[in-house]
């Protein structure tokens, strides 16, 4: 049985990233995954959190949110709550974490990236887009930094993407779109790297449990899937990096 | 002497207007003056506020954000300093009163037509262009209730769009840029109908203060502006809207 | 046909200010406009904000409130609701740039000076009594200084005053009331110098549009009556300013 | 060695009690003690909190806050720390408390009195002054409640005023200036009622610990001190109230 | 190489739960995880989330603080930030989906359960001790509720428990300490039910990508730890449940 | 008539104090009054505030708070809210004078040492079981100043405890549980040093008022219940303080 879209379980949607989105960004992508687009932005700033303070090191942090009518019913701004939502906490903690796990940071120097991904449009994998996305805007920094000869290379260690598998209704999926993910019983999402190697695996079967077998499945369907989307992201960059 | 970009006085700068931009949205445009870009979005809510409750009509609200990076320098988003900015206070105050001014809320109903205006990337009068835009999202809102028979007709009265004019090196200007605002030593938005008629006049000297022959030159030009504005506007909604 | 409290058309109500109102303040009035009244104070600080830093420059800041009880109802205070309110945000942004116009920030030195503007009893043309008698505390927290010896001068370059025209019944009006601004079609608040110039106009048919030559009657009203203004405010610090 | 001021240890400070101060509440009063000025405002709501719905009885709460510049140097407001100070917290509940202590929540029907106490200027002993005034303003809202025979009596068993003593240099004095409280020892606010009983009393030896003797002294001047504020609020009321 | 407190790596720290700690609470616990110790109660509130109402279904919620004085440096509290700190918000939401996954929502009824978890003392695996204490207190909550024969039968489908594992200095270990937690280059927390099945899967490598196999070497050492915490959790309950 | 758990009226219930409770403090207890539980933990911290810098001495500041089902009903969270309640603030600011009031500031030195009283069950008194727990908690942190040689003496001038009394019933009654404190028509909290000296007496009468007669017996059954209290704070610190 083909997925709604027609695709079959181990394809991706169509990925389509613009680099120089924003002009006045130091890097930054509109990355789509389907109807799913979000607006990855990479800001320089030359102050680092006080734990880095003096050692030499730089860091990257990042912000997540969605435009009020980026989903199929409007949201309430954060702003209007005083609140930011867990959800955006929990995703924007992910993005971090998935892009320090690639940057040198002593060859970066004492300044800080700020990846800000903004969802336009969200129609499921939201947080795998800006992975995917945001890594091409902290590239795009990074090249801005040599270029202006602030620093001496590209402090990026490996390739990083992101993607999502699910169980829907008993079977594997890759990339859900969102209503793939509102009938999915185990969502995962997967951070990986160039070579292969894991970064960040969260796997949630709040609706229902899952085997050890399972989650290998989904572990190989996410394998293949980010493989392709680090060859999207070689190809985009292509000419702009080595 | 020309303009930065190369324009006379009297001109506007390329606009651009995509409607339909996000598909959750009963009505929604991405538009563009020049290199200012901002998201309009209508979304149709069933409830009012408190004040209209049992009247038997309708309201239109706006709400108005930047994203973090869509300015020269990166802006601390409001969750984070837990406060709307008194800037995007003053131009949602703005842009909620321009539009109701042209909504017959007797047929519109008992419902509220909510307009989120996000910059996405801003190169001076952002305010101006998210009333111009918002104009097309909430008409297209009301086509979308006409067309759902939940109302029986279009319940807006007049054409709106928005320009702003100002006086820079002694000379007055449409359509500022960011450059052409910093330097203006007053700064002034209009907001008018298709008749004509003036809904906003809001200019300010707080660099110098200007005579009255000054505002009415700066209205002529604005009155042109707009009148253009909202032929663009027509073809924009060719077909969908007579 | 008169006005509610018999008033001709381009005629102010009773004006009334009462200087160094609050003791511990460099500047301080209550001003009155009717039953419309507005304690203002001027303070004197020693910063100024980041972007004045080593300018050897000064700065002039406002902020706008009401208490509870100065409305027909009462309004739940700022810090219940955790939000200042947008009409404030508008308000006290307006204030300060009518103020900043007229201070020549290199003569007043590397120092802010705060105006606080609290509504106690309002009856409408609250922001243009509350400029009007912003002016006076201002140029009292001046005075200050120059008697300090803090500053050589007075670094004040122009008088400013304030007045609201509207559009009621058909008629233009000078100065409204509550009830006359809630049943005006147009809204319009101007802010002017000694010397006939414009500093703020900000005009509003949120009810229905209005023509330019409805803003030119409007704007001779205005000028009229702050004319008037500013010669009350010229009486009232007769013998401690020339 | 008389005080500051000239008065004697067991003097009060002028007092002065404007009733009707603003227009709109149903009770209001400008309150000094000395240069302490407070206005104190009763409004009446309809609605009572979730713990009185349905008893048939109503309910009294407060709030205090001060303008800005009431005290020496200016204070920053409660929204723009986005919290309430924690004195206030303190000091509005002592204000609640000591004026629900002589209300007949039976007589006063379901609904809610809020008291507004908002210091002008502050001098010293501002939470006294704010219960001592707002009794007069509660008693004027329930002389509305019955006036428009909303209820069939005055709902206060009996007068409420309050005092400050300490111990400055030593001596036990009565109704502390701002100078006087910065210098005392122990530092008390005392609540009575007509009949000379107790209604609070906090007596607080941050500086130096205090005696039962010096506690039994201070309480012999509060006592005093409140029944000649207790005759102040019956001249006030004179007429109005028996 | 033993670790640091002798353990060896597939070794849980000692764990002890007090049942009933909270005398107020449905449920609640005090566990310890070695020197990690989390109150954990569990409230029942008559209440739904509006998606809820009218299902049928209850809900379970969940919410994770830690006192200011739990680590080794003193943590601001959340409310004098006014912001409930992203680490927080991402446990709290793991805790919530890990319980809500062995509950029977129609057999619960519409009520909801609040389960809160306060760490009083931090060493390490804060969430994981939260899971699993949580889970006691879920039990004797629904037990009361079965008691009071509010609902006919125990709503709960299955054990859960959850641990933490690690790679620290190129190892897998159990259960890990704050300091081991602290050198760990992949850092993992496994939620499971009794019957092998996985619920959270959370694997997080920012310091150095893991291999699927390491990932499958940790989860073996989860399965077992896991396996062991269900049998103290039932030697817990024995008595109280079946 | 004895009351509810058979104590006499001038009796305290059991106290029990565990001292270091938490192992990252400086200082820490467990104190219990019968079913009331606190957590007190001394932090100290190397910062003053802005008004005690460059001046050689210290300062004790206090937080207190409850866990949401400390209570009988589960109490929203501080940070749910955004607001921390305004009893809190009135517990906190009472417990910080009152442990101010025994320091020596000059023999501490620039250092600040942050109380934390966290309420883990609550049964009435929760506020003087926090100020009498926490002086031992505050004891042990300065031990531990002396022992690292950070200052070289206690500077701690006397020993202080609190207590509640009340008029339950008509009669007085000492150390009330939160059901005699729901019911008491005045309630008082009296804090004490070792010599018999008051610190803070916070009466309050807001059910019916209180003679000075019945404000002298509860002053009374407190200076025993105080006495004792030292004697249980002197027992507890034997061999760590002389």
């Amino acid at each position: 049985m083909p997925r709604l879209d027609g695709r079959k379980n181990n394809e991706l949607r169509k990925v389509n990233i613009i680099r120089n989105y924003i002009h006045h960004a130091e890097g930054s992508v509109l990355i789509e995954f389907g109807n799913t687009r979000v607006i990855c932005t990479a800001s320089v700033d030359d102050k680092v959190p006080p734990f880095k303070k003096g050692t030499g090191e730089g860091w990257v942090t990042s912000e997540y949110s969605m435009l009020p009518r980026s989903t199929q019913t409007r949201n309430v701004r954060d702003i209007s709550k005083l609140k930011k939502s867990g959800r955006s906490n929990e995703i924007q903690r992910l993005i971090g974490r998935s892009l320090r796990s690639v940057v040198d940071f002593r060859q970066l120097g004492e300044r800080t990236i700020i990846i800000d991904c903004d969802v336009i449009q969200a129609d499921g994998s939201t947080r795998t887009a800006a992975i995917t996305g945001s890594f091409i805007a902290l590239m795009d920094a990074c090249s801005y930094l040599v270029d202006k000869k602030i620093i001496t290379g590209i402090p990026i260690t490996d390739f990083v993407a992101a993607v999502s598998v699910g169980l829907v209704n008993g079977q594997e999926m890759l990339d859900l779109c969102y209503e793939e993910d509102s009938n999915a019983t185990v969502d995962m999402n997967v951070v990986m790297t160039d070579n292969g190697k894991l970064i960040e695996v969260q796997a949630s079967g709040e609706l229902a449990p899952f085997s050890r077998k399972e989650l290998s499945s989904m572990l190989d369907l996410a394998e293949a899937g980010i493989n392709n989307l680090i060859k999207i992201q070689k190809n985009t960059l292509l000419g702009g990096y080595k």
